[in-house]
């Protein structure tokens, strides 16, 4: 495979799975040319005109579809750890002896480990999509035959938009579903809250298949995916494990590392004065997000401060500040427990969102730019505010980017992070992976002190007298690794063998991930 | 201009202005292939970053547009009688020089009989939509430079989806919108309920501009129009006159002869067995529709019957059957009055749909063609069931088709129309204007007796012995015939000169308007 180094000084290849891949350029170089890709042109004397779209079973909807070898079949991760249609549609797709298939799922999760002995078997090729835990370590160790393509939410849906993926057949796991197709996650034993990361693959796949436990007569309201990009409805018993799909509650951290990190981060944007009447925050559905979130509203209440809107992954959390008249809106883009599915199915005020909305970067402007400030999470960090969001320090890809990537593009980006964890620096020299340029990192909080990007120099002067801890990044970097014992071991890896590229928001290569040579741990 | 004979024996041009076109080959019988357009590939680089669009006026917005002579214009009907904002754009474009343009609104109205001017001097060459009144009149007399092309809704969103339709600039009046261009017609001084009408154009047209008198902070919900694909948002201070916006109510007709055909529909229905519980109807606005609407309901009622959904053109009728429980569910493809637009806002049974959901015929099937029973009005009804609704017996073409056409689909369609108006009478030997083949009408109700479609054994079964004055359509010809002295005079029209293409919901062109040669009202 031969590599190049791309402008971030990364080695990447030019060709991946036969297919060519542009380097990234830079922040905003790329210009895309041409036409988004447009679906087939349908007609409605190919369709029942009662609008029933029922197949017999799954089985009979991928054959009606011509599920053919080395087609490109996606799915999504509403149901996240609880999704057990996945490992459905693949024994399916074995007993039909059925080969080499492009799996273009949203995420995948620990709970399609099962999916292992068909990547063995040659029933899946190879995987392009967020690979979290056990595929992660399978593609590591360079077991997959094609290379894992990762790309952040707005990319996936910019690659179908552009017309750079082409998906023969979406399966979409749908809570709620009409026999026309319309489809909803907001209700139904197995809700989920939102189906926005299957967007793309209904409005663009040659055929959509929606698969339901939940078949209600016509019309399925709200129709978040529209029965009129659907080709088949199934029904099933189970989609999955409905204490999987989303959390009775969501925890906030307990770690006083992280709850100190957390008012860190609460404190710089008072002190900052990006909290003001009408500013808006994007707060993930991690420990420390949440307990940001909580010391946020806490400031917000005594200083009269209402925000205008809220981008999430909702929780309960997010849901109180709505309901409590502290944000006029929640921007969801994933619904992470119960209390976030029942906002979104009652609220008029807790919008659904989709990568197309708000991170697809291929578009005319997107959501994700407009927050005053984000708070986001990585793996690792380097001196350059260079940041990783899918491996590890040993080079272990266990991690999906998101909407990590595409959340860069805030006003304000914040990584909340510990400096270490499990001993091992999270500061670095160098990511091991580079999945977001140091330029759109404005600020790092740790529990030893917070870092300003340089080129931030009106936050610099903003918090200037403020009394919060903030320090050169190298100055932690240098504590940290005194505390350590010295810097992470660097990766075991082979150079030579490319096992995953990770795409920058536009569809270019910023990076390579490379086979592990020794797993050890 | 070569005309041939289509599939329904019509003359139809085979190119129309400098385009070539598709002769009708029947119902069902055309089969698009290829795939549908895909609008440029946008980069958020491109557009602001904290999502402000707003441009200075509309001469600016179209200036940054690149507006050029020989463009697509397109501009949306959702405003009716009121809107002011489509004159103001032809008055900016007349003062920027700018010329033959390609008009394609959804509709126009009599309020766009200043446009005459610019029709007259070049700055519009043509008008592709429906010409309600003054711009029919105008167009019947051959005084247009290109040929007239009427589509039905789901026909324009068809033409678009495939590419036929090139937009170049969408103006798109939104009652209210955000600085990027998320837009929504349920809410402001304008309010026009939903905008589903410029759906398409927002999609897949080269540059998007929306103009609203009620722009509010990001962001505006709901978002009918995404502000994704928005390229500038420009302000005015008033986009119409609201009283001619939405009326403040709609009236039953007062007319016997209507009352009377209003009450032998509803009769029909139950008769016929259709009217059971968790059935579907569609009714339109008129005073004819409104009064069987209400007959329709007192059987409800009495019978402990609830519809699954109702698809209108709502108004309060239809508001205060959802209201009452008569109906799961509005699905609302136009908004009619004050209390369709608040209905629209708070009930979450109201749903709103667009000529993508509802219409489009090259769409994997569309809500149309569920409908249980569907009531229509038309100009004209041939003995052969065939029907018009454009132009008139005299030749004129003074109506559009609206989603006329596209409801022939619904499993029964039942056209309510008086035998003759103003001494003149409706049905006729041979339809002046063919719009939609008599293999699609199943009934026509008149006051002087229904006569059902031959073909339509079962509903001839039905209704046997119900006491319907069911007749043959042959015999209420005659006596139409009879009571107005004969038929109607044979429009005198210049059979050389076509003014205008009638399209069918598959693209292909069903008929042809021709010049009228002699003004004769």
């Amino acid at each position: 495979m031969k590599l190049i180094k791309n402008a971030a000084g990364r080695l990447v290849p030019t060709e991946v799975n036969g297919k060519k891949v542009i380097p990234y350029k830079g922040v905003n170089k790329y210009k895309p040319t041409g036409n988004k890709y447009g679906a087939k042109i349908k007609s409605c004397t190919d369709y029942p005109d009662n609008g029933n779209k029922v197949a017999k079973n799954l089985r009979e909807a991928l054959k009606k579809a011509g599920l053919k070898n080395g087609m490109t079949i996606s799915t999504h991760h509403h149901l996240r750890n609880g999704d057990v249609l996945t490992n459905i549609l693949f024994d399916t797709i074995k007993k039909m002896g059925i080969k080499n298939i492009r799996w273009f799922p949203s995420a995948s999760f620990p709970v399609h480990e099962h999916l292992i002995k068909y990547l063995d078997d040659g029933t899946i090729h190879h995987i392009e999509g967020s690979m979290n835990g056990p595929l992660g370590r399978y593609t590591s160790e360079g077991k997959m035959k094609g290379v894992g393509v990762l790309r952040s939410h707005g990319g996936r849906y910019q690659s179908i938009q552009d017309g750079y993926v082409h998906v023969d057949i979406a399966v979409i796991a749908a809570p709620t579903a009409d026999p026309f197709g319309n489809a909803t996650g907001d209700r139904g034993k197995s809700a989920c809250g939102l189906l926005g990361f299957a967007l793309a693959d209904s409005e663009y796949a040659d055929s959509v298949i929606v698969v339901t436990d939940n078949l209600i007569p016509f019309p399925c309201s709200p129709w978040q995916i529209q029965g009129n990009n659907v080709d088949y409805v199934v029904e099933v018993e189970s989609l999955g494990d409905p204490a999987k799909i989303v959390s009775g509650t969501t925890h906030v951290t307990k770690s006083p590392d992280r709850l100190l990190i957390a008012e860190y981060v609460a404190d710089f944007l008072e002190h900052s004065g990006i909290l003001k009447d009408g500013f808006s925050f994007q707060a993930g559905a991690g420990g420390t997000n949440l307990a940001f979130a909580l010391y946020l509203k806490e400031k917000m209440i005594k200083k009269n401060i209402k925000a205008r809107f809220i981008r999430g992954g909702s929780t309960k959390y997010l849901v109180e500040m709505l309901e409590e008249g502290l944000t006029d809106y929640i921007l969801d883009g994933q619904t992470f427990d119960l209390e976030g599915v029942r906002s979104m199915r009652e609220n008029s005020g807790h919008l659904n969102t989709s990568p197309f909305t708000s991170y697809n970067f291929h578009g005319k402007g997107n959501f994700a730019s407009m927050l005053d400030a984000v708070v986001l999470g990585a793996t690792e960090v380097d001196i350059n505010f260079n940041a990783n969001v899918v491996t590890h320090s040993d080079g272990y890809l266990l991690h999906g980017i998101g909407g990590w990537q595409n959340c860069m593009f805030g006003k304000t980006v914040i990584l909340a992070i510990p400096s270490f964890r499990d001993r091992i620096p999270v500061i670095v020299d160098e990511v091991t992976t580079l999945v977001a340029p140091g330029k759109l990192v404005d600020v790092i909080v740790t529990e030893r002190g917070i870092a300003i990007n340089p080129k931030r120099k009106d936050l610099l002067k903003a918090v200037e007298g403020s009394g919060l801890p903030i320090k050169p990044i190298k100055e932690i970097y240098k504590e940290v690794n005194d505390i350590c014992g010295g810097k992470p071991a660097k990766p075991k890896v082979n150079k030579d063998e490319v096992v995953a590229i990770i795409k920058w928001v536009d569809g270019t290569v910023i990076d390579s991930v490379f086979k592990v040579e020794k797993k050890y741990y």
